[in-house]
């Protein structure tokens, strides 16, 4: 029994040491710069675009019913309305013409979320246009994924 | 000596009891609902307006170089700028009308981030229009600020 009860601190200060040790979240710590991986998903986006590719290009986006798409003071909620809208609007590669992107200013929101501003611009199109988006990003367990579009075309003011 | 050496584990042990208390923030805790202090700035933002007051507008947003404002194709950056442009576009009370937010949707971007999107309406004046608004919001030591605002014209598609 004597020996039993010696044991207890001995047991004790095993927990204490694997309590110490762990590893622990810091909320303070530096999140890495978001910028390379939104610059590649707009990269590809763009690139599926050029090809004709409608759904590689929605690949960037959160595929969820809480994806919200706003264009032309239209607002489209959840992956497959966005994904219908743009299958309607461009039925082909000549309709999509030609897509680049600039990407203007990233700013990371806590760890796990950014803003992404950019300038659009389509050529090669009857529906030629260019403009401004903001995205909202977060970090999902298979990567960066837009969860809001805000897309407008540049107007004089 | 032998006693000396019997308090090492109740020291140890009392070390252990301090470590398992201590508080600890946990990055998966839900964070409050940031719908009622964005719905409240939205609501004290049009009061301001309403009254002829740009910097009480103003208020909401991020008193610093980092606010990104973007409508109608053009990007202002930093909270002077934006300042500067509202009181050059809306010279007095009559210029300003009357102005209303509806929320529509928000969603929190980690526990101190979110993302509103909203309808805007502007009357009683000769700048008559309404459209959509994103924001992105930040909680800071004063409260949820905006620090990047998209707004567009509502058009037809």
């Amino acid at each position: 029994m004597n020996g039993w009860r010696r044991a207890i601190p001995a047991l004790i200060g095993a927990g204490l040491l694997v309590g110490c040790f762990q590893p622990q979240w810091t909320p303070d710590t530096a999140p890495a710069d978001p910028t390379p991986p939104i610059q590649s998903l707009l990269d590809n986006q763009a690139e599926a675009w050029n090809r004709g590719d409608i759904e590689g290009f929605m690949g960037g986006y959160e595929r969820s019913e809480d994806l919200l798409f706003t264009s032309g003071g239209n607002v489209r909620r959840g992956y497959e309305a966005t994904l219908a809208k743009y299958q309607k609007s461009y039925v082909d590669a000549d309709a999509m013409g030609h897509l680049t992107f600039k990407l203007l200013d990233v700013r990371a929101i806590g760890p796990q979320g950014a803003i992404a501003l950019g300038e659009w611009k389509l050529t090669e199109t009857p529906r030629e246009a260019e403009g401004l988006f903001s995205l909202v990003l977060v970090r999902q367990s298979e990567g960066w994924r837009i969860v809001h579009d805000h897309t407008s075309a540049r107007k004089e003011e």
